[in-house]
């Protein structure tokens, strides 16, 4: 593991994509570099094409005592490594949307530490759920809503599921429709996820895709959902709290898609469930992420990243409106991860 | 008046649109029938255009005592006849979706009436509202919902607005979502209205559009739907109740919007309204109605009926998806109306 990060090689990427310039990208692979994962190859396939590929050793990767780099992580490690690598781009002034669920909890926190020991000041936090809210306001956040700051700088929150294209499933944990307004309103939303959550398309993880429908014929849009051509072969369950269904904070219920494979197209199924009356909204969250940070634990060969890493970041930013989104930057072992890795495990 | 009525001549009308055969039209007019009002020839200019022109005494209108038609009704008046002539479509058997608001409550009483007289049996009535409810309720009237009703042979509503293409505004009694779940489930649905709801175009009544939002950032939402450039110019107001916003049967609010002029693109508006976040419903209701029953008094020549004669039905029915609807039908000064009005105005 050790041996394989001490000896990267650099693979030079550059964009495919039309749509304004771009620096050349520079991509860190092992020295068994050729087996990037099926979704890695997806991702780059959509979006890259290699230009160049040389062998070189990164000054970077030989600074650090990358032994202890093997040491296997907690996903709840995990987590707060992507948390805090996602806070480090907060700046003092800013008004920033505060994700709701296990892994945003960890920014929300690192947050409220930052402004405690003054190297953040005049922040502001439009919290995503009352959750959050009450974590926010308990570290002496000071708290907005959207009514009053429209514009949010920047959003941090977890993700239930993250596709290649950077699309989300989100929701799992109830909050898919603040979530999905707030971070709508975000100049930059940076989600946050250990490995776990990739999959190689939305779905995949067998797990909850939630959709928030008015409690008014539950039932009848359960079945609506069921038979929807674009999401067919789903399973739907109403989600319970105990013996009763769970009500969301906006007063609705939330039913549950379950897939066997993922969904064929995200985009189409998105509309087709947005278009039945009395569905609120849906954790489809397509198109909106404009960072990834992915924390990963050592030697997943089937993750996007290399197996001789532990972090990997996906960094696509929005230029100029939403059919323009471009990649550009991927910055694979980065060494700040590396580092944060060490920290924590030594 | 009744002269005017007494001396009609026949358009028969042909269809320009593709889509399936059907019957040749029947256009009753005037003596000054070239007279048809801008928006009547809106509505020719959209789906017909003139085959033939021929003067003509129809049959049905020497038949009758046509002198009493011309005493004006009040507008419930023509709201119970516009019910009325609905509810005649009502066959024992059928599940029915029952609308809401006061023209919708003449149907609904009549249909209570007609199941307590035996001359209905086997009705389930599917209420868009538990205003609704209650009153059929209280009227005997089987109820259920569209968990175990999840098809409806026929729903009955009034409509704010109905516009040459026969889309609709609805909603400004609350209940528009609970009202589009259930007549988008109807294989029929007939509007019911009096004349003075009909407008060039919708938003023309310069009365309220509402949308249904959830009540989380509600001022955002306002904000958000009063920049959008498919409605630009509209104002928005948080509908009231006293002191309290007003709070739907599902627990939102409704903000409406208001137009100074009509939309101009009302498709484009209600996609780019659904598109919010937050945003439950609205209440344009557009390639829904199958049916439009406008209930007229004397002598308005702004109306899309003859100044001549009292009432005009239109009827636009669902052929083979929703992208294949024809007129088949125009009843003009309909026989059936008129003596409908005798009744009533003798």
């Amino acid at each position: 593991m050790a041996a394989a990060v001490g000896a990267l090689s650099s693979v030079s990427l550059g964009l495919v994509a039309s749509g304004g310039s771009c620096p050349p990208l520079t991509v860190r692979a092992s020295r068994t570099g050729g087996q990037l994962s099926s979704a890695r190859q997806s991702l780059a396939g959509l979006r890259f094409h290699v230009v160049s590929q040389e062998r070189q050793q990164p000054v970077s990767m030989t600074s650090g005592p990358v032994a202890e780099v093997a040491k296997t992580l907690t996903q709840d490690e995990l987590k707060m490594l992507a948390a805090e690598k996602a806070v480090s781009y907060v700046k003092s002034g800013m008004v920033l949307g505060l994700g709701t669920g296990s892994t945003a909890a960890f920014a929300v926190a690192k947050i409220g530490e930052l402004l405690k020991e003054g190297k953040l000041t005049d922040i502001v936090g439009v919290p995503t759920s009352k959750r959050t809210a009450e974590q926010a306001a308990s570290l002496g956040i000071p708290l907005s809503v959207l009514d009053d700051h429209p514009k949010i700088d920047l959003a941090i929150d977890g993700a239930d599921e993250v596709d290649p294209d950077l699309n989300l499933v989100k929701g799992r944990g109830g909050a898919l429709l603040r979530e999905k307004m707030v971070e709508a309103a975000a100049a930059k939303f940076i989600v946050i996820v250990d490995e776990s959550k990739l999959v190689d398309g939305l779905g995949g993880s067998q797990l909850a895709m939630p959709v928030e429908v008015v409690q008014f014929c539950w039932k009848y849009n359960a079945e609506r959902l069921k038979n929807l051509p674009e999401v067919a072969g789903c399973e739907v369950k109403l989600r319970m709290d105990g013996d009763k269904p769970y009500v969301t904070d906006n007063s609705n219920y939330i039913i549950d898609l379950y897939f066997k494979t993922p969904i064929k197209d995200a985009h189409a199924a998105a509309k087709a469930i947005s278009s039945l009356e009395g569905v609120v909204d849906h954790g489809l969250f397509l198109n909106m992420a404009t960072t990834v940070v992915i924390a990963g634990s050592e030697g997943d060969s089937n993750a996007w990243h290399d197996s001789s890493s532990q972090f990997c970041l996906i960094r696509l930013d929005a230029v100029g409106g939403e059919n323009s989104m471009i990649v550009h930057l991927i910055q694979y072992a980065e060494r700040n991860f590396v580092q944060l890795h060490q920290d924590l495990a030594s």
